[in-house]
């Protein structure tokens, strides 16, 4: 099982390091604190079907939902402040 | 072996359809007559090692370089007007 530093590093860094097309930046608190009051149960669920101009689960179809989970975690952790 | 248009419509099409960063869009002759006029080999390599915004393989990481030239033909041929 992969970590969510290294789910990240390989899949979800392409957009959410940048913020390609309004993805919430990586340790920006003000992009995150939004998804964060979501819930994780919401973001996950929206990570693995896809949402706005994310594709299903960032394009990680081998990514089990713990994983996604985990990567989510990683970034969240990341964004506060 | 995936062919071309399976592989667009898993992968490539998350920012291809819409353009997202920058990417030339799928169907769209002035976004792909530059990148045409670069030649396949340098497109293929491009897409394999990633380039702007575009991460390595598309974020297809178990794609043959056949496989992504496939998609990249895919792309090209239905830019055509």
């Amino acid at each position: 099982e992969r970590s969510g530093e290294q789910t990240f590093n390989t899949y979800c860094i392409a957009c959410h390091m940048s913020g390609v097309a309004g993805a919430p930046r990586f340790g920006n608190h003000e992009d995150w604190q939004p998804r964060i009051d979501k819930g994780l149960d919401t973001l996950l669920k929206d990570a693995i079907s896809g949402f706005r101009a994310m594709p299903p689960k960032g394009l990680c179809f081998d990514c089990s939902d713990d994983e996604l989970k985990h990567a989510i975690e990683y970034m969240i952790d990341n964004s506060q402040q």
